[in-house]
């Protein structure tokens, strides 16, 4: 992604360089085995690159063509690449090159400019996101035309990809589908190689889409939950309204200054207050927020930065405040204050999790501020997730798929 | 693969073991985190893994518990499986864990027996590989009644893959999707990253998709040729009928007994007399044969065994001769004589690939046998592949994908 980022190259096997004083730029292609041409395809000289990829120079990288060509630029120190992505532990190792050796270098100042300079979408960046997030709305779009009770969760999954890639151009997914039914919507990253989205949908179920694709290499990220009738049952509006007013009052509220901690705790204030008013909860709103009885229903982190990468780097670098200890908390990928140009996914969820009710309803610091009996008429609820991804601006944030959200919309749009 | 042909075994993270002398099996399943039952689902116990995998005992794998069971098993020796493939080079190394080394280990034994087990399908595999070309066939198919010149190559790409996952739930493809059109058929893995199936299909073009999904884990490998406008030109109905005969040659001598190398060159040689035939070539068939003229325009191996791995294990093993040195057979990833059981691709071609063909008229040995102002008419006609899966029988071998494939066929399924 940093590569992808620096020099937009989609082809593998590159190497790159920029002068810091001039910003002169350098790519070196892989030189490729003369038989390429007859397995892959044409092989293009040193000038096709220069082209296509607006860069000052391109030699191909024969052995000592790197160490010659940094030589010949006068470089004095060499800034390598490092980067640790902050949520899975993985390393970007910095590049390795005969001759490397040769001159002083660094592999700590790139990374925290560059990781933080890549969440500050530029004007184009923005041009490619909003495409991708038009795809994926389409996509999401024709799934939940399609959906019937005795369908199979994938087949929705298969739906999105084709729509995604036949109508959108859109190849890649951004992530594995979450294609997830009934019960199943409460298992927050469904759909991986145990829980493959395979089993049937039935009457009365909600459906919990977390799909997303990616277009050129910038990642979608949208969730809809819908009923497989195509009619919500009461209950379901109960808790789906509470996860939208969570989404839309975080949306509001998400303005630059603002620190994204605060929006996860704004959107369990809501979440409480609606489960609350539905009798599933009792006792002073603010008090179950200190018991973080809100991370029960929703365990993971309100949102999280989004681009290259769909969980996008720089969430802890910045203004970042060391990650929360707390449940649901400790979950947030990034605890940074707003600012303009960020891209981040606002998706509030409430799920009917037993593992997690169990351990409440056992501890007595928490199970005061349940009432069991309601509880029980929720239990194999499954749960709610809606997931926009939106632009953080001072005028007001913009939100980059469009798909129906209300109750209304969406009984209104399946009717169609 | 091995893995999962010892045990069937879906989900990541195991380790397994056979008592070679009892038959006796026992599967170590990861100890899951309990955070799993909210991100991932589900916690099974071992007695759901005994009863899904059908082997003798289960123990979640904690630091010990591996030495421990094989103790308890009074193992003397421990057999560890290290295997090549032959063709890619890749390694898969022995299994690691605590203990390991309080026993004498051995890790060549396994390879060659195990490989080789796996190149002969049991029933119940080709029960499965059946249904995996089946699923493949029908997607070819959609794909064929679909193309119309103006179509992008990928949505070609995108409705195979739709119709193998929608219709017949197969998640994942066997290999990246070649779908090829004009010129670019002439490259033999086209559709990669640098070259992903991204043009435009033109009135007139032939369309090659090399497409295959997986069943279980099991690979299906099909090529479809067709015009894009429904209706093949005399000059392409020359080469698909050369093509087309040489697959059904192949198949008809396949048997038990015959030499894979020997089907090349049988391949090779029905290519030779109807290039000849259209005045492309020139001069005595087996002496091109010999000067390696076949491998100008078929450069890659006649086919490769096919299983869990779609080049499948096994090539090189058993009573195979090592890799050919000459142009074209060179490219074989089997050179070993049939046996009953063996699942094997039958994938002649006919390319005009401007870089082997420039340098063959460049070189006195082989210009001679060139009619270049004749060739001169094929120049950007691009290629030709019929690739059909098939199982060795003595009683006659057993195409497991079913396809239109004659001009007439596909000419009129096309109308349809």
């Amino acid at each position: 992604s940093y590569f992808f980022w620096t020099f937009g190259v989609h082809e593998s096997g590159f190497f790159g360089a920029v002068d810091v004083d001039s910003g002169k730029s350098v790519l070196f292609p892989p030189r490729l085995h003369p038989d390429y041409a007859i397995w892959d395809g044409k092989i293009h000289p040193e000038s096709w690159f220069k082209d296509v990829y607006e860069v000052d120079e391109v030699h191909f990288n024969d052995p000592d063509t790197i160490n010659e060509t940094l030589r010949n630029l006068g470089a004095k120190q060499l800034l390598l690449l490092r980067a640790e992505n902050t949520d899975s532990g993985n390393v970007l190792e910095p590049a390795d090159f005969k001759g490397k050796n040769e001159f002083p270098f660094d592999t700590e100042m790139l990374y925290p400019i560059m990781g933080n300079l890549r969440v500050f979408k530029s004007d184009k960046e923005l041009e490619v996101m909003r495409y991708s997030c038009k795809v994926a709305s389409e996509a999401h779009k024709a799934a939940m035309k399609a959906v019937k009770p005795g369908l199979y969760e994938y087949q929705l999954e298969s739906i999105f990809r084709h729509v995604s890639y036949y109508d959108g151009g859109c190849r890649h997914l951004a992530y594995t589908c979450i294609a997830a039914s009934g019960i199943n919507c409460a298992t927050l990253h469904y759909g991986h190689e145990n829980a493959p989205n395979n089993e049937r949908i039935m009457n009365g179920d909600l459906c919990l889409l977390d799909m997303g694709c990616e277009c050129e290499c910038y990642a979608s990220d949208v969730t809809t939950t819908f009923p497989s009738s195509g009619k919500f049952s009461e209950k379901q509006k109960v808790i789906y309204n509470a996860v939208l007013q969570a989404n839309r009052e975080v949306i509001k509220a998400a303005k630059p200054g603002v620190r994204w901690t605060e929006m996860h705790l704004l959107a369990e204030r809501v979440l409480l207050t609606h489960l609350k008013a539905a009798g599933i909860l009792k006792g002073d709103v603010e008090e179950m927020l200190n018991a973080r009885i809100g991370a029960i229903f929703m365990p993971h982190g309100l949102g999280h930065l989004v681009g290259l990468d769909v969980h996008d780097c720089g969430g802890y670098l910045g203004d970042a405040l060391p990650r929360p200890k707390e449940p649901g908390l400790k979950s947030l990928r990034t605890t940074r204050t707003l600012q303009e140009r960020m891209v981040i996914t606002v998706e509030p969820g409430c799920y009917f999790i037993d593992v997690l009710l169990n351990a409440a309803l056992a501890d007595p610091v928490k199970n005061k501020y349940f009432d069991t009996e309601r509880l029980k008429e929720f239990k194999g609820f499954g749960g709610v997730r809606i997931e926009d991804d939106i632009v953080i601006w001072a005028k007001g944030n913009e939100i980059l798929n469009d798909v129906p959200r209300t109750v209304e919309e969406i009984e209104a749009f399946m009717r169609k």
